[in-house]
Formats: structure tokens, sequence, C-alpha cells
């Protein structure tokens, strides 16, 4: 070991082991993955389910009940925003958690309080042939514009969600997200994003988020 | 074996072994929801990590390519509506697809045009705290009502998708789920939906679809 060697990344979920379960979650997002696109013969699906059911008998012992966030696991552990760490905060999101294998291959970038990223899904996000599924798109910009609010301070609960379908969003395909605040007024957040192929706008949103805390009436 | 036993049901979706594909779906699901509760130990993460791989090579070899949607393999089968069964004609559905372990517990019931429904979403599909993530609620609806336009005739992509999200809807609760067609202009279609607990409207949605097929110029 060299001084150079970084530390292991520790993101503070309070997990027995953070690391392997983040494993477990990439395992199964395979799993997903391989079964979308899989027409196997029997011997191979019976094989198969019995090796899944085994899994989930590891598992099912170590369940903590109480109150789920996808920021927390339950009523224990820490809640909530390290800034500019979008995946950090939200690890069990069902698009953007390495915790949660519903979660896609999306990475989100805050700057200067505007959100970049980037988003590549699968045939399991797919709806009409060969494009993801709207419900899916609006899964993702819920999340993006919800991020860039935390990210900016101004987190709160989605009041509307407004998408608008321009063009096909493929799957299989690197897509580009943006995503900023266009304004505050009182404790109503307007956030909206984008999302292109090569440049070009597939869709975009605009949320009114409802500030939950960190509201401050200067800004009315 | 007697006259009165029922055929067994097979949906038509030519895979190999059609419930057996179920079959892993569903073990997968569930392996989804243990994953999201657990805080297992190094040991039973790596053996489940092992599993879970095993599993994954079994189906890969069997990977069917193409152009896939959510009522189709790749680019063979048939594709489309056996109308008042949204699970049958939308099979790998990411919301309420068996053959897909990203789908919930969710069932549609189409009568006389109007569909009503229910769902029960765990915590793998959580946002904030004890609550469905607002993503996956414009999930649920896209769904929704995109199923309500194929069920009547009237099948499209979605143009745009609005929601408005009035109080929490629980994880972990019965939810029932109400849409219809509102209106028919050209070829746009306005159809809406809500959400209830406990028959209190939790969130309502309007989406406007764009008719692909089966458009009519007497509907004008």
């Amino acid at each position: 070991m060299t001084n150079e060697e970084p530390a292991p990344f520790v993101a503070g979920w309070t997990l027995e082991d953070e690391a392997g379960t983040v494993s477990v979650a990439a395992s199964t997002r395979a799993l997903i993955t391989a079964l979308r696109r899989a027409d196997a013969p029997t011997e191979s699906l019976e094989r198969a389910a019995a090796l899944i059911d085994e899994a989930t008998s590891l598992l099912e012992p170590h369940r903590v009940d109480g109150t789920p966030m996808q920021g927390r696991l339950g009523d224990r552990g820490p809640i909530g925003a390290q800034a500019n760490e979008p995946r950090v905060f939200f690890p069990w999101s069902p698009i953007i958690g390495p915790l949660n294998p519903l979660s896609a291959d999306v990475e989100f970038n805050v700057v200067d309080g505007r959100t970049t990223g980037r988003a590549f899904l699968g045939a399991q996000y797919n709806g009409p042939p060969g494009m993801v599924h709207g419900g899916i798109i609006a899964l993702l910009f819920d999340e993006l514009l919800g991020a860039t609010n935390v990210c900016n301070g101004l987190g709160g609960f989605t009041g509307t969600l407004s998408i608008r379908y321009e063009r096909p969003t493929w799957i299989e395909r690197e897509l580009q997200l943006e995503s900023w605040v266009d304004r505050v007024e009182g404790r109503k957040v307007f956030t909206v994003g984008t999302i292109s192929i090569d440049g070009e706008v597939t869709a975009r949103a605009e949320g009114i988020f409802i500030m939950t805390q960190g509201w401050k009436p200067e800004e009315k």
C-alpha cells in the first residue's frame, strides 16, 4: 500500500457491508437485463429460478423494518443530502440508486446549480418499439429535477410534473440530460429539464415542487 | 383429468417456455423486494451475488436480438392487443408486465371502456419517507392511461403527460386505480386517471396521446 492509493469510497449508508450490497444490486440488475431478452428452455429457467430463490432466502433474514425512503433503509441511518452527489443521497432510488436493482445506468453531475448527466437504458425500460417507455422517461425526469432542487438547497415534494414527448427516446442509446431551476415563488420551485440524443431534445419536463425545508420567507 | 379442468392459460408470446419465464421473473421480483430491505453480512452477500451471477449465465446464451417493445421480445412473435387484458398485450411492461421483474403487483380491468384496477407497491418503488416515488406514480399513470386507450381501439404514443400529486401515495398499501377517455379530437386522445387510497384521490393525471393506427377521419 502506498500513500498514493485512494481511500475506499464509503458513502456512510450505515449498512453492514455497503460495497457488498451494491454488488448484489449490480448482479441483480445484470440478471434483469439478461432475462428481458431471453427465450430460454425449461431446464435453464428452472435452474435459474432455484438459484434466485436461494439468493433471496439468504437476504430475507436480514430485513430491516421501519419507514424507508430513497435516502434511508429503515428508521435508522443518516438522511439526506451530500450536495452534488445525487446517487449518494438517494442510494435506494428506483432510477439512480446503486443499492436498487430497478435503477439504470444514469449519472447526474451538478455544477454551479445546473445539472447535466447521461443515461443508457436497456430493453427492460422499453415501451414502444425500440423506445424508452414514456413512464420511465417521467421517472427519470422526476429524479433529475428533484436532485437539481436538492443540490440547490431547494429540496421538496413533487407538486405537479408535466412532460412533453417530442421525438423518440431510444433504448440502448446514450441520452444527454439537463436540468435547472427556472424560478422560485414562495415555497414553489419551478424546475425544468430535457433529454436529448445527439444534441436534439427528445423530451422535456417542467415540475413544480413544494419545499419542505430550508424555505426562507425572504425568497417570497 | 376431467372435462371440468380449465385449459392452461397460454398467452401466445411465442416463448419456448412462457410459464417458466414468468416464474423466473417472479423469483427475480422477490429477490428485488428482499434486497431493498436487507442489511446482510458479507458472507450472505457474496454467496447471493454468486448465485445470481450463475442464474444470469444460464439466461445470457438464449438472448433474442432485434427491436423489442413491451408487447414483443424481438423481431418475432405477435404484436399487440388482446382487448381487456393489458398484462397480456404488454407482457414486458416495466410496471404491469409478468415477464418483466421491474413490474409491480398491478392489475387493470377494463369494462365498457373504463379501466379500474389496483396496485400494491413495495419499498423498491419508494421515494419520500414511506411514499411511492413520484416518478413511479407517473410510470403507473402512463401505463394505465395508455392501456385504457388500447382497450378502446385508440392506442398511440404519449404526447404529453401531466400529473398532479395531491396527497401522499403510500408504499405497502392497496391503491385504487381509475382511468377513462375524456375526449378525442382528431388524432389526439385526451385520457385521464386517478390513484386513490381508501377512496380518497392521492394523485391524478391527464395525458394527450397521439393515435398511430385505427384513426378514423369521422372521429374528427
